[in-house]
């Protein structure tokens, strides 16, 4: 994190802008408004990722944020802008993700702090071995002069590819539960123990993630998944004993989330049942679909038809820092189409094009909110 | 295995019969006949284990080995017996089992020393690592004067006990074959791509899983296990893009299980077709069915009689030394019941009136043999 830390802070230094980190990792970066008493339009994204990612999400929103203030040459608007680069969006390292944007909203709470990642690191301590001091965090907190929140992200779906369109507007962000499951059953041999006298965890795990997709294939909309599976003990002529696996589901209606949820968990308990295995589980996230800001969302889409280019409304089926800052200011997003629907691997990427138009669209944005009475008369509210 | 090692060797003192290592870490000791150039019995079993194991699973044989000599008192028989406490029986390490064994019949080839560890340690390192030399291998091979292979080891599962007996008398070792599979998928982000639009590689194991256990359950005596398996990139919001596991199957006809193994891989080829994942495999293992010798399966059910037991004739769904050994010389096992047929688990145990009974069998084995010419006139055959 430091050398990205030190790229942008490279790439703003000819701007004049200098970088701080905040006490949970944040970059950030202000350019005052033409006032020292201006208000401020916060732009940004995340700056971590997934294990063996692209390199595109989040960053790129961090960078085009970047790109905007060059864009602006030195021109003074009627309110400051803050570039922030989020750490831990992603919830690798401690099983919960948000964690940089969470601390500006004020809800980086003692539990949080207190998680552990799997060397038994708490985020208190990582903060702290980062050189950070954890005493600062409520300082991330924004203030009652912060505008708005703006996030340009790559889309990491097929939507917009398929709509050829380069950019879309998000209008609201599905809302996801993140489970962690143990299948316990009974370790035992391999070749002695006859297939009907079996405990076999993993052999569990197995007919139950098949019903999961199959339930979930029915349900246009719905998205489940296992992304990580453990079985212990481990060995090849093993009967596995405990399995632990996490599931991950979402659905922009929180309502049909939530049932499908207690659908996958009751058939877990049903199939374990049926095996004479113990079903263990808890919720990791539980977050609720969030609306973004509707005067944000038709400033973005005017933008991108001031940029020459149709917009494509629709919901983002990824959390993203915007949800977390929606909870106290404006949000809104706008999504580049990501080419094969492709995210969280190395072949990710962004088109030349887009990217330049995501940026002519970002400087209209600026334009037509920095003339809005609308605009700067807000306030921050809860 | 250090301690291990010196724990034998301290229970081996009182009876003046030294232990060594030799060089591929088996524990050997020799109690010279009442000549010193009559042929030895060997007796013995291995002394590794599982991850989270039991205590009796390989253990028990090389302590009913150190107890018979005990019994014996100082008599000398008309043969040595030679114990030997086997190194590397399970294949946790390396993934190949029987190195320890596979030594003492000259089967130790390049190919396997050569063979790496998960820190990327071969077999020929670990050797020296230990403090052994890799060069003397050739000196653990048994020689001329190997009149046979006595193995006693705890049944690991459920048959003894279903049939009420304390004693079994194993005629076969059912073959195995371990394969390690290779699902590709593509990683991709896990709320942004629809169910249809995946390659998920972990559902598509899922189902692949369910399938080999469904048929497999359709066919007594075949065992299809899944030991390991492994998903990347292994985040909670990320499809996996690929599954590594590993299958264990065994049968006592070597054809039968053969023909499942070959159905098992084109279940997977086929199911990893439809849903465009690429599917790679290699056998681990492949070992068929060894038949026991006749004489001295029977003597051994003889013994169990005179011991005031009803034997019980068995296959055996495990592969053990004795089935490495039997290349060479004639070899044969006994096995104690397992309650409640529990093995590789700490839960594993054995009833202590077997374990009596076993030491009576074998002191009535050896005085069979001892006035048996048919056995003091082998030679070793291959």
């Amino acid at each position: 994190m430091r050398p990205c830390h030190a790229a942008i802070a490279d790439w703003l230094k000819p701007l004049n802008i200098p970088t701080t980190i905040d006490a949970v990792g944040n970059l950030r970066a202000f350019y005052p408004g033409n006032d020292p008493a201006a208000p401020r339009l916060l732009i940004g994204s995340h700056l971590d990722t997934v294990p063996n990612a692209g390199v595109y999400d989040g960053m790129l929103g961090v960078v085009l944020a970047v790109a905007l203030l060059e864009e602006l040459g030195g021109k003074r608007l009627p309110f400051g802008i803050e570039i922030i680069g989020f750490s831990e969006e992603e919830g690798v390292r401690f099983g919960v993700p948000f964690i940089g944007s969470r601390a500006l909203v004020g809800k980086l709470d003692e539990e949080l702090l207190a998680r552990r990642d799997a060397k038994g690191i708490t985020v208190r301590e990582a903060i702290r071995q980062f050189g950070l001091d954890d005493r600062r965090i409520e300082e991330a907190v924004i203030g009652e002069d912060a505008l708005g929140y703006i996030e340009f992200h790559i889309e990491q779906g097929p939507v917009l590819e398929k709509a050829e369109r380069q950019l879309g507007v998000v209008e609201a962000i599905v809302g996801q539960t993140r489970l962690a499951l143990r299948f316990l059953g009974r370790a035992n041999h391999a070749g002695t123990t006859p297939m009907d006298a079996r405990n076999d965890a993993l052999a569990c795990a197995a007919e139950w993630m098949t019903g999961v997709e199959t339930r979930a294939k029915e349900n246009p909309g719905l998205a489940a998944t296992v992304g990580s599976i453990e079985a212990k003990p481990g060995a090849t002529n093993v009967i596995p004993g405990e399995v632990r696996l996490t599931l991950d589901v979402r659905h922009k209606h929180d309502e049909t989330r939530s049932r499908f949820v207690h659908e996958f968990i009751g058939l877990a308990k049903e199939i374990s049942g049926k095996r004479g295995i113990s079903l263990q589980w808890n919720a990791l996230l539980e977050q609720n679909a969030v609306a973004l800001n509707p005067f944000l969302t038709d400033q973005i889409d005017k933008a991108i038809r001031n940029s020459g280019c149709e917009p494509y409304r629709m919901n983002s089926g990824a959390g993203h820092d915007a949800m977390i800052l929606a909870e106290r200011i404006p949000s809104a997003m706008i999504f580049l189409r990501s080419p094969g629907g492709i995210s969280h691997d190395p072949s990710e990427t962004v088109l030349q094009n887009d990217v330049a138009r995501a940026i002519d669209c970002g400087v209209h944005l600026l334009t037509q909110l920095a003339s809005s009475q609308e605009f700067l008369g807000r306030t921050c509210r809860a």
